[in-house]
């Protein structure tokens, strides 16, 4: 690996804003700890957790120009709502500045937003680490889904995409469809029996 | 409370050294992620994890004079070996400097190095978080204790004091009785039936 941890927690430090960066650490430690608990590989659940949001507060037309450059595919609610490219986009940055070569580590990153069908153990644990980490105090049910996270990983991922889902019709926001295919995959996989 | 988390960050960032500080936010970060798993506090976690070395870089004389100023009780070993007191003394620093008032939060700082018999599920998350935390590297067995402290705390909390004892007496290094007391509290708990 090109850079140590510390170089990237210094980094990132410098880049985002101060709230982000702490969300980053957050995210970061509680990465490693599901890792702990779900004998995932610790150097790369702590890897994709600080890396996870490293290209969240870039503006719009940046976010698209590093995706297009990357050739990675952009659909049309990407370029309606582009923060949407953060985790696609985030990357591209892991990879070309941060020098992450893992693609395990670089799909954990790609896909925290919206999750996908069939995610392997590090994408999952990305996926939980970013909603239920300490400094993050929105969401409802964070105390059950907090402690669900250390009994069950499959059901914490699908109550986080049933909530997000439920919250995005709520408030009349757009929804990606990756977020719904997402959900069904694992309400067909929990549910069906 | 006096202080904000991030206000004590602040001040322990520049207090401590580089290394310790990195350690704290390990131990502060882990002792959260235990707290979910088995439904703790996670603001008394949080708060214990983050002091918990608040006192560990005092040189010995220090460590001392604030023990006997606060009415602690200084045993010969103590007095032999001061840094045994940093538990003590980072609880007396937490309430005087910290403006710390709640008593399991004190007493998760105080017996974090030796444990305690009986510690409450405050103390066995710290204690715990302090040596599985992500960035010590040393101890034997990490990836199974690391798994361990999400399965089941106090199976965790003797194999540590096995550990520790097992390594002071290999090292021929002095042993608090306090270590012995709790590791033979903890193997009566859970291996006598």
């Amino acid at each position: 690996m090109k850079y140590s941890i510390e170089d990237i927690q210094n980094k990132l430090r410098k880049k985002l804003k101060g709230n982000r960066y702490i969300h980053t650490l957050g995210v970061e430690y509680t990465s490693v700890c599901l890792a702990m608990k779900y004998e995932a590989d610790l150097e790369k659940a702590e890897l994709a957790g600080l890396l996870h949001d490293c290209a969240k507060e870039l503006p719009a037309e940046k976010l698209i120009k590093i995706c297009s450059d990357h050739g990675e595919k952009i659909s049309t609610m990407e370029f309606k709502q582009p923060f949407l490219l953060h985790g696609k986009a985030g990357a591209c940055l892991a990879r070309n500045k941060f020098g992450v070569e893992d693609e395990e580590v670089l799909d954990a990153i790609r896909y925290h937003t919206t999750g996908r069908p069939a995610m392997t153990l590090l994408e999952k644990i990305v996926f939980v680490a970013d909603y239920i980490e300490p400094n993050r105090k929105k969401a409802d049910n964070l105390t059950e889904l907090r402690h669900l996270a250390f009994e069950d990983l499959d059901e914490t991922v699908l109550q986080i995409l049933e909530q997000t889902l439920d919250y995005l019709e709520k408030t009349d926001k757009e929804i990606d469809c990756h977020t719904i295919m997402t959900r069904d995959y694992y309400k067909k996989l929990l549910r069906s029996s």
